[in-house]
């Protein structure tokens, strides 16, 4: 029941890196569930991770192979193996070993050193790999590969998902060409990402160091993939990379305050904005779609914390569901996320262009049915001001807590 | 659909504490709904009130009642009001206002002075209290009052709670005679308190000064009703009340490390205990009361704040409700609880006595069918070991997230 999203349309492919997607019988549900990215001599690798302190084997095994002294393997072909169905989270020393070995399957068949080998896992949480799984198809994952193959990767990476997200996009940049950025995302579940049970792999032949590309991706992930919760719960797995394949001949550096590097990163947060959000309307039992905007913080942090306390309280989640203007439960998940310091005197609600409370108090005129009205619709916006600077906010979108959010995780594994 | 929660058993009289309770038509739903509470000269009152930044109207003439400099009131006669089915909450000025007429009605019918009159609201918050109400049925209620009514107290502050909550006790004290500590207490949603949508009204006939019985008030709600969560969500109204007559003639003090001062507060500690639980059983939609609770921190916040993680994460509470050991997302609720500096290497995790979990790996014998019989009883205990100071430890009680709480607080209003 996913709230006004679409399959992905035209998939750019990104020159060096090719994509190999095969049904491996990892995940319960039927279709591809193991994926082989490969990338071209020279792509930078960026990556950012869960702040789950128990990290499931492959996060630990990616952040070695992306980020330990000797791992920079400048130049070297690398590539990203992906499994759902399987989190390999919550094992001990036995995920650590059975994710080295899948490392070393995909090593075998790409003929690459193991530590050049970037896995991910999503899925149920404490089962065991089933590493003849890996073995038996890896070879044929490897040889379905292709430029042209996003869209198969882009179902193979999902578990509850309904529908698989991807989104492309060119760059224009005038004289110097080009640039495209194609990505992929999955989650539905288990989904604050604090980093989400998101995964995340976009990539772009845009030319960028190690150490820029890694600047843009947190950049971006903080006003994407951290601004959207579907159950609060922040995921063992989560993880987003962006590989820059520099194909394209165009160069972004952290020197060029120019037109040609705000055009990338305006690129790259429009790509990463659609993938997160597309998460969000496949939330798991999502009928709505709801954007929290709050402004008047004293920092950043009032207004992102006031956003997240809203997007995450089962009472305000389930009158979403009712489309119940119990603008109260609102008011109540902003007292809860403030300081004691903090004012809250001067608060204001609005659902979509209705005023609902203004400074502290009802707002004159409001009648119920207007707001009842507009959260019938499937996505509307419930803006709050807090009161001090009204230059800072925060945004952050959810889904609403239904019945079938309860069926889902009520039948996960059965 | 309470879990193992009757109605309350005997209710022992506090001397000097009577109490009125009337329908006066403010709560939708039948039955009493307004509550006075006089107590005698001398008893001195005790506080705690909701840590939520948007205080409700009643809460902050509670407080000023109680605490600004010229509100001790020494021994003057002072009374509780309270009402169920609207919260006075969100409501700016006018909310204040209204409260402070309610107060005089109450002190006109009481013939007390309206600083001496303590109020609390619980129920729907936005919209403004029928003041009307209050008007024509003050004095009937006022009428009312007997020292044998605590049970009508009970059932006149419910709102979505569908048991009556109470608990009483003597403590024998050998020579120095007994004393009697009777308690009422509602609550079901939006409880995670923070002191919570709880009121709860202790009253004994110890002799206790104001600064004593707060001291003794805070450190028994810390481990009580601080303790409890239904939906993580902590209320704008939430105050738990100790009254101290004095009656019994039995003084308890700070300085007597006697045992009476320890039979006492254990006595307090029970009663508060048992009601905070019994807020729990009755949660919204709870078809499993479970105990949380997790050893092993460095300090008592890594377990509470773990403990709390595992009750208020919505996909661990659906599994609750499946009776699935689904013990991955009890391990990442664990993991989002926990410093960026914890080693979670170590976790162990039981259901009932089954290890499930142990040295951060899949417990050797783990059989998923044990764990899932004693799932389906309607109450077990996840024990959580972190690996740290074995003799740090929290315990937390919290409920399922089932249908059933869906439909509630999506129908509340309706």
């Amino acid at each position: 029941m996913a709230v006004n999203l679409i399959g992905p349309q035209k998939l750019y492919p990104i020159a060096g890196v090719s994509v190999g997607a095969v049904n491996a019988g990892i995940r319960k549900s039927p279709g591809e569930d193991l994926t082989v990215i490969a990338m071209s001599e020279d792509t930078t690798v960026a990556g950012v991770f869960t702040q789950n302190r128990a990290r499931a084997a492959p996060v630990e095994i990616a952040m070695r192979h992306l980020f330990e002294k000797d791992a920079r393997h400048p130049g070297k072909k690398r590539a990203l193996v992906v499994n759902s169905g399987n989190a390999n989270a919550g094992l001990g020393q036995r995920g650590i070993e059975d994710c080295l070995y899948t490392c070393q399957l995909t090593a075998d068949s790409l003929d690459m050193d193991p530590c050049c080998i970037i896995p991910f896992s999503t899925g149920v949480i404490g089962e065991p790999i089933p590493l003849e799984k890996f073995k038996k198809h890896m070879r044929s994952c490897v040889e379905s590969k292709s430029e042209n193959n996003w869209l198969a990767a882009a179902r193979a990476i999902m578990t509850t998902d309904t529908v698989p997200k991807a989104v492309s996009k060119v760059i224009d940049i005038g004289n110097s060409g080009a640039i495209t950025i194609t990505g992929i995302a999955k989650g539905s579940g288990m989904i604050m990402p604090n980093m989400a049970t998101m995964l995340a792999f976009i990539a772009t032949d845009a030319c960028i160091d190690t150490d820029d590309a890694q600047n843009f991706l947190s950049a971006a992930v903080n006003a994407s993939f951290n601004c959207i919760s579907v159950d609060g719960d922040t995921s063992t797995n989560d993880a987003c990379i962006l590989l820059s394949t520099g194909n394209s001949g165009v160069r972004i550096g952290p020197e060029s305050q120019s037109a040609l590097k705000q055009a990338f990163v305006a690129g790259l947060s429009q790509v990463m904005g659609q993938l997160a959000q597309a998460i969000v309307r496949d939330g798991e039992g999502a009928t709505k779609f709801v954007t929290i905007c709050v402004t008047g913080g004293k920092h950043y942090d009032n207004c992102k914390d006031a956003a997240m306390s809203i997007a995450n309280s089962p009472l305000v989640k389930t009158a979403f569901f009712a489309a119940d203007p119990n603008w109260g439960r609102i008011y109540a998940a902003v007292g809860n996320a403030l300081d004691a310091d903090f004012d809250i005197g001067q608060v204001s609600i609005r659902i979509n262009e209705i005023e609902v409370m203004k400074g502290g108090a009802l707002a004159s005129g409001y009648r119920e049915r207007d707001a009842a009205e507009a959260m019938k619709a499937d996505e509307f916006t419930v803006s709050v001001a807090l009161g001090a600077d009204p230059d800072i906010q925060a945004t952050v979108w959810t889904t609403d807590l239904s019945y079938e959010y309860v069926r889902i995780n009520a039948d996960y594994r059965s």
